[in-house]
């Protein structure tokens, strides 16, 4: 990592001063950890207590902190926003250089940019077009007509279903399914009927896709991510769900066929949504919630509950058990 | 796709024509996008309404919808059984060619049908057989000794371990992992002890698993999948459990060890099915449930809870604490 | 398998021998299957009814079982651990044999054991170090700079992303994805900004991780497990997470990011845990239940609710939603 100066910093990404402008910063640490050359970062209140001991030479912060901060500091009204920009800055990544490699396969009738990387052991079937910029990294495999647009990187061992469209700018990591058909069963006279998987996946612009997610093809239409949707590892998402841009959904949630959920949500860890629902902008679902119905109102809505000691958690599952009983119960009482 | 009449198709699926016979039908689409010279289907009574405004060519329905469409139709008792066989039929899938992909490592002590297809990067290990018709998609690992049956498809990226043997028909979707290690530890003088996971997995005719599902091997005896059973993606199926046959298993299902499912159950998303259970035939679980005692009676069962508002949601929490004291309180009353 | 007395197996693994010490056995069944020269074991009482049919031509049990058990047998206080060491000896694994397979991508500046196996379609980035004994099975794919420890095995088709390192005696089953990107994210004026994700992971010596299990890379610090720790097929393991030694963790546990979960904790398949939380050492969590505060006392916790007919479910759920409002009746009465 080179060495920069507050100032620098500043200057560059829009930052406020206090302290020593002179001061250098040439590696990116925890407020635990920092030493007197790192920049930290407190973005999350809950962390205000380590200032006292931090270390660090300089630290990105809000203005309400600097009371509880004698050192140096980039002041900024959204912390995280400018760490994500300076750490990014400080750390940028090398793109794999352009080329396919020798190990990898890449039909004749496919269209691969001068400008893409092809990673060892890739697949790139007839059709596809790999744009400028994109990275395909090692063990991916691309099937029949599928896009990757310019910039997108598949970190690797990505499957890519056939005519999946991938836009510009799209991350999408390590074990990613995407495109694997839809589960479409009719059945008939005592056996299951597979019934075609004929849509496809379309993933807007500067998407982020987490390791080990499935995103199913839709059954006649297409199941869509708008842009800036961020999926963490393990998410679900049926075919023929259609996601607004800029939700973010954490890991393991499961997502069922149909349903559409609106722009700006965000669903915590471990959700299922039920199909066929709508769920409008800007709703909150908090973690292992069930979704059933659909929600037309902006909010927060749950239906997690917290663990306790397991004997007092079984006694209330046997009252959970006799709550038909008893209101009852209550009721012969208040009519007495 | 190519042009079908009406008449064609009716003859071809038995299906009983309303309206135009010389109707020609040249795609397929949904109710809402379909135009005149479109087939779309109407199978679930919650799209009704958008009979008015469809521009279909022709519609699959059953007779008591005839009242609400004017337009053509092939009618049956089975609408989305007839969909699935139409749909099939007019967008049949092109097999890949047989031969095995000049970048897949085939060991020479391992038997490839000459009218097998493996794809680009795979690699089969000694001893396996891969079976007449058979298709193993580009990245796919088979470990030695697993037998992949007739016109068994694995999409791609798919891990089979040693000694797995996959019948005919099977479709297996990207991701998947079928014969990893049970999870099986002893606890031993403060250390976990693996136990050797000895058994193997077999796989039914006529399955389909869905991206990213893990079915592991059996510890001593082996995992099984009788014939049709259908699973959806990210389903992990522990060691020694047993599927029995036209079963259907939703997306994000977890079922622990030794337990035993019967036949034609149907276990919606994101449930969790505990160990050493025997669930009997025809059983149905809604969705995001918990299952921890043995079921033997046919029938829907469940604990998943929908999500209200979080305020309400929460306020119930706090009620749900207090039910102890409240059965108390209640007992007190009606004492006196 | 090859053909050992019971005295040669009660000598080397220091059991007592009931019945006649040559007694052969040669092969490993279970109390139902088991034939006259089989060994089997009892290691949970469920399973006591099945002695009286069990033709087996010796058990494993402890001394407790001996009235139940008339043959012969091998008697220990952990019979499941002397199964798991004499079941290893008798059913022992092949290696790979060293080398780098031949359709394997190694990078001229990656360093490879000449004692490693590198299996068919790998791929070795630049500076990865593959120790001694190590064995990476089919289509697995190292980043660079990453280590992967003496006699480690990854089965196949695993992923392990830049500078991860992985102890000794691991092993990793297939799907695996260690060191992805977490999930870091800050709004900024209506778009999602990526937080750089620069820590890496840790996974101690004689760790196993399960099939499809993600492991992400810290934040800024790393991801780490401590040695001995188990997670089975499917769990989610955040940035920043650190899971004490010998933790087991079944199938489908999702753990958000820095959490610190501590030593000998057992939580059960399909659990949610929250982020930023501390779990003290040695506890367990019951299947499916959510865990969203911080555990300072070791022993059981729990918030799995066990499903029910449905009909009786859903008259429990409208109840669940009266609870406010029956409060408010109970204590109305009371004041009467």
């Amino acid at each position: 990592m080179s060495t920069f100066t507050l100032e620098e910093l500043a200057r560059r990404f829009d930052l406020e001063i206090h302290g020593d402008p002179k001061q250098p910063v040439s590696g990116l640490a925890t407020l635990a950890a920092a030493g007197p050359n790192d920049l930290g970062f407190l973005a999350n209140a809950a962390y205000t207590d380590q200032l006292g001991e931090c270390q660090a030479g300089a630290l990105i912060l809000s203005e309400n902190m600097l009371p509880r901060w004698p050192g140096n500091a980039l002041v900024t009204a959204n912390p995280y926003a400018a760490w994500a920009r300076v750490a990014a800055f400080m750390n940028p990544r090398t793109p794999a250089p352009a080329g396919v490699h020798e190990t990898a396969w890449v039909d004749p009738d496919a269209t691969v940019d001068p400008g893409a990387a092809i990673g060892p052991q890739c697949s790139i079937a007839a059709g596809c077009r790999i744009e400028a910029g994109a990275e395909i990294g090692p063990g991916c495999v691309i099937e029949a007509g599928a896009v990757i647009g310019r910039h997108s990187r598949l970190v690797g061992r990505v499957f890519v279903g056939e005519n999946v469209v991938i836009g510009q700018r799209v991350l999408v990591h390590p074990g990613v399914v995407i495109g694997a058909d839809g589960f479409g069963l009719a059945l008939d006279q005592g056996q299951w009927l597979k019934v075609p998987q004929m849509g496809s996946v379309r993933i807007g612009d500067d998407c982020e896709i987490g390791a080990n997610t499935t995103i199913d093809r839709g059954a006649i239409e297409d199941t869509v991510l708008e842009e800036d949707v961020r999926l963490d590892n393990q998410v679900q998402v049926a075919h023929n769900v259609h996601i607004g841009a800029h939700t973010a959904i954490a890991g393991c949630v499961g997502i069922a066929g149909s349903t559409r959920i609106g722009r700006y949500c965000m669903i915590a860890g471990a959700c299922g949504i039920g199909g066929h629902l709508t769920i409008c902008d800007q709703v909150i679902v908090t973690a292992m919630s069930t979704v059933l119905d659909s929600i037309d109102q902006p909010g927060e809505y749950g239906s997690g509950i917290p663990a306790r000691p397991h004997a007092r958690w079984k006694r209330i599952l046997v009252r959970l058990g006799q709550l038909d009983d008893w209101a009852r119960r209550l009721r012969r009482i208040e009519k007495q």
